[in-house]
């Protein structure tokens, strides 16, 4: 956390000073805004919290609800989330207060009374070490108040403006705001009162019911059923032995339990297995009561019981497989002729079960990957063809969700007997593993992801994926350190550049590229505004192959030790050497050459290549940089 | 953190639900007080943290500043103190926003040129890993911001009184309330107005000039001369390469800087050496300007400069090595016929250098040693004699720091040609880590600590020593933690089982103890109330030699498994398993037969007993509490 550097700062370091648009931020909606957000799930939140980060833009969101969301919903944290957390600052909070998910286990019936269930199985939680985060459970509700946290402390002092529904949308050809939205207040005194807001940008986060992408003509398409579950969240006592491990049970006649242990030590979630619903249902299941559920649970829980003694939440969770074809209002036959004016994240896109622990987790990034492109297309630092990738972008991703949670839906709705083997469920599980904990997302060549041209640099750091990162020893402190949580989520781009393996100042190819970045035309660093501290706009670090002992840091190139703020203090946390037995240049297989590693501020590698290849890096920022070369 | 057990509970988990006197607190300070606590400093909100965890108590806490804590004052957190933190809930918190010292860098007058100072030696922190924390450096403004926030957010939702200035107080023998303290306002609308409360307790938390030490008499004895330095908190450019990291700087002429890098990448603090204050100086000393600090500082660095754009704090600390021989108000030859009512912590007691980074330290475990004993008092959980105790064992350890502290600063103030050899001052630094780490506190046998007569049976938990964690597996979720970690400051007592090798709930030394603890009339926990939940006075762990995956939880006896809470539910998180390859019962050398290892609420090695000792467990307690055998 880097701070003071403006001066003092008494109190709380995570609260931002308010700049911009947060200096003196209306308590009311304005009739104009460059981004209004609508539904404030974690999609919401997350791009709102992004979006705060920079104060010239006007960010707003509304919300139908009259306050913050208390109960239910989704609650499971994949490794990837947790990742996200800590570009925002809340990691260590949230995984303080949140359930552990170490090891999951499977209970089927039994071989000798197939009318009792007894445990199979026990698979390790992230057995192969994917990520250095973990994985969590804990309720959306606390997730949405971080992001809120967030948003608030944020130069921009961004909160929600509760109480407005959404009611429909047009983009209209004129002005510089030319999104019109009809609102209505949903709470407060002045409940049904209509209001019209301008917008250059609207962002549609409501949820599976979205009016926003109602109101831009996408439809959900997929499975004509939906499957239903009776979730509850309750505090109870029981003889199960594993009631405080999460377990997928599968009962003799078919019915199935998802069991998540929750934050707190005492609560848990059961999600009971109500069946497919019939076209023809029309909302039956939804009565389902809750004693029903109960009922349920502890049939297929049999020999054990579950005696519920207070009831936190409950619901029928009723959804099937479903995806719109496009994530903006640009429809097929326009693309490329005009830019979005209003996209729609999470559950507005894909809706898909809960047993995979997906929801709120896609949803985010969902938003992790807008909320930048609209940062820096509103700053003008780059142009609005950036805002094409988000919905490229992410569809994929989603249809791979989808196709992913219908094998793991089908393989929790099979019959015991139908298995190939016993195991088969948990070895699907451990198998897939990367998938769930959020890691399997990886962004094809595009404007914003190069080709594989130089991947053999750095095998352990995959184009289009987010960035692993790896443990490395920063000079001026001699602190070891994690470097990819140096990165936070101030919408920056990174510059790794992994030295070769010449003194750091010594000629090489590494000190000829800090000249290039510094003093070259061409380099996207010239595009920074004057005015702007030198790393504004880019995060330029470098990784040298010593230890750090071994390097003077004063003979370290200045582009690596930029000057800021207003007392043009050099910043000298961008310098680090290899951690002793933990060689980043060994664990990510990069090259002893040295290689450049772009990183994106969603995390996501865009680019590798050789110290050298000054032009290669000069044209793939071109076309997103706006003031560059033009 | 455990939550949510007295039904769901929206929002942040780490504010509890009030109770006793936090349901309606009065903003005004009440005539009559259970304990008035002096002072706002680290010993004070600690121990007011610590009180706020016992409701029915009436804790005030005065102090004379107009509001919080901004600026100046110690920085240094020794790894006691983070884990102190731990057990208050926010040591993930304050290490996110904390520098960490993980090195400390000597430099010296070089050998061919004495006026240039040159790295000398480097010294890892911690290098043996006395601690699973780490060094810590951070404003003591924000150590008490998270202690009040501790505070606020406990059952008795405690806040500091701002704008008080204790005068002076008098010991009655009369009534409940005999301590009569007077007070002034010392800002606001009333300055001036004078106010007397009545208390059972008065603890006097205000530092070095304290009047509550005045007031029963005692005086602060020992070294008649001063040392002084120029403290700051700077922000600066500068050549000097090891800015953010920990130096002791000695240039050839005997002036000597210690540099302490701070939190947030920029600010660093340094202490420069103003020599020994003669008698006759007359406050002289203080006098020294910031450019004659900033002056001084340039000289000792050549041939480095220390350009300061921004001065955040900067003061004259003059302080000699003084002591109180007694930290409560009963005279020596008192001593056993009546039990102390006023108290005194940290500055009060002790004065010494800044060098050693000890003054925050030592106040704040003052302040954990006092606390949870006046609560187990005013609650009647324990009798009086308790109290004696206090200063007792904490005049001891004032001791031990001062001789450190003299010897460290004795070694910081040679000359360089004094030096028997160039490393000797790193090598005294490396070899003493221990001491300032916080560790070499031992408390001796006492009403709190047995006799070693069992010590042999758990080497690696030396009894008067504060409690080591170590890492174990919890059987119901099957997480790795350590244990001592889960032991919060909620003041309750700890008893550990380490069991023996048999199965959980085979007949076993194990199965006969959890028997005697739960039903056996001598058991301490029989003192536990009616109506408290079981473990409302003493938390009973136990940990078996198994794996988890080994170990049956359902055949665990119940009294490691207590119901808690209006539902009466099962707290299945005392029951532990040994982690894989590093079983504590070999990293802390517990015997294979079992072990019981009694700790305090302040985290001490209190006792240490085989499984069968039942008899000795019953007699240790017997006199700690008041309903017991009496
Ligand atoms: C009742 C319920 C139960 C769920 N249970 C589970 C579960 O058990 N497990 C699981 O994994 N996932 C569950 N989910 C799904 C999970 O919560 C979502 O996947 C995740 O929240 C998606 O995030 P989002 O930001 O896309 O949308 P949401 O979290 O759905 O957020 C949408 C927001 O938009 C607001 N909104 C909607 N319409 C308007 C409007 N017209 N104007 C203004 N605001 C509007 C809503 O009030 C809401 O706050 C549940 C969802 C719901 C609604
Ligand atoms: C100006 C200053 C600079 C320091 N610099 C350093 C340093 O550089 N390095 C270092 O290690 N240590 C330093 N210390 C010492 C370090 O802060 C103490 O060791 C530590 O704070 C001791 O904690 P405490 O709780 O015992 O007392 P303190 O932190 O001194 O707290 C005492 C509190 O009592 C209040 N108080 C005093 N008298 C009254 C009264 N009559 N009525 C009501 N309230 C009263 C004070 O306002 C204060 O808040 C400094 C102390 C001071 C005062």
């Amino acid at each position: 956390m880097q701070f003071h550097h403006h001066g003092y700062v008494s109190g709380d370091p995570r609260i931002q000073t308010a700049a911009g648009t947060g200096v003196d931020r209306p308590e009311e909606l304005p009739g104009e805004v460059d981004v209004l957000i609508v539904g404030s799930g974690p999609a919401g939140m997350l791009i709102a919290a992004q979006l705060a980060q920079f104060p010239d833009i006007t960010t707003r969101l509304v919300e139908r609800r009259g306050g913050r969301l208390e109960l239910g919903q989704a609650d499971g944290i994949q490794a990837r989330s947790v990742e996200t957390f800590q570009a925002f600052g809340f990691a260590e909070r949230i995984i303080a207060e949140a359930y552990w998910l170490t090891e999951m286990n499977f209970w089927r019936p039994g071989e000798e009374n197939p009318k009792n269930i007894v445990r199979g199985g026990r698979a390790v939680d992230d057995a192969t070490g994917i990520s250095e985060f973990p994985h969590l459970i804990v309720n959306q509700a606390r997730v949405l108040d971080y992001f809120a946290e967030v948003a608030v402390n944020s130069p921009s002092r961004l909160t929600p403006d509760f109480g407005w529904d959404f009611q429909t949308l047009e983009v209209t050809d004129e002005g510089e705001y030319p999104v019109k939205v009809t609102l209505v207040r949903s709470a407060g005194p002045d409940e049904g009162t209509e209001r019209i807001i301008h917008a250059k940008y609207v962002v549609g986060c409501d949820g599976a019911r979205s009016k926003v992408r109602a109101s831009i003509g996408c439809t959900l398409a997929g499975d004509a059923a939906n499957h239903a579950w009776g979730v509850m969240d309750v505090l109870a006592k029981t003889d199960f032995p594993d009631i405080r491990t999460k377990c997928a049970i599968q009962s003799h006649d078919g019915g199935s339990i998802l069991l998540i242990p929750r934050e707190g030590g005492h609560l848990f979630r059961m999600y009971v297995d109500l069946g497919e619903v019939p076209e023809d249902d029309r909302g039956a299941v939804r009565k389902t009561s809750i004693e029903q559920i109960i009922a349920k649970a502890n049939e297929i829980m049999h020999p054990y019981t579950v005696d519920v003694r207070s009831v936190a939440w409950h619901s029928v969770y009723e959804v099937g497989h479903r995806l719109t074809d496009r994530f903006d209002d640009v429809l097929a036959q326009d693309r490329g002729t005009r830019s979005p004016r209003v996209f729609i994240t999470g559950d507005a896109c894909h809706t898909h079960s809960a047993k995979a622990g997906q929801g709120m987790n896609v949803s985010m990034q969902d938003g992790f990957n807008l909320g930048w492109k609209l940062g820096h297309v509103l700053e003008g630092r780059s142009p609005e063809s950036l805002l094409d990738t988000y919905s490229t972008e992410r569809q994929v991703v989603a249809k791979n969700l989808i196709d992913f949670d219908k094998q793991w839906s089908t393989m929790m709705a099979k019959k015991p007997e139908e298995f190939a083997n016993p195991t088969e469920l948990e070895d699907f599980y451990v198998r897939t593993a990367e998938f769930p904990a959020g890691f399997m997302t990886q962004y094809t060549p595009s404007l914003l992801t190069s080709d594989d041209a130089h991947q053999d640099l750095a095998t352990g750091f995959p184009l289009g994926k987010r960035f692993k990162s790896a443990r490395v020893s920063r000079v001026c402190d001699t602190n070891a350190l994690h470097l990819g949580h140096q990165a936070t989520a101030d919408g920056r781009w990174r510059i790794y550049v992994f030295a070769d393996a010449a003194k750091p100042g010594a000629a090489s190819p590494t000190t000829d590229l800090a000249q290039w970045l510094a003093d070259a035309p061409e380099s996207p660093l010239a595009a920074t505004p004057q005015g702007l501290d030198a790393d504004a706009w880019f995060d330029v670090k470098v990784i040298y192959q010593q230890r750090h002992e071994d390097i003077d840091i004063n003979a370290v190139p200045e582009v690596f030790k930029p000057e800021v703020g207003p007392f043009e203090l050099t910043d000298l946390e961008k310098v680090y050497g290899v951690v002793d037995g933990d060689d980043i240049f060994q664990t990510r297989g990069l090259s002893r050459d040295g290689v450049v590693v772009v990183v994106r501020p969603d995390q996501y590698v865009a680019n590798i290549l050789p110290l050298t290849a000054t032009d290669e890096l000069a044209r793939f920022f071109t076309p997103l940089l706006k003031g560059q070369h033009v």
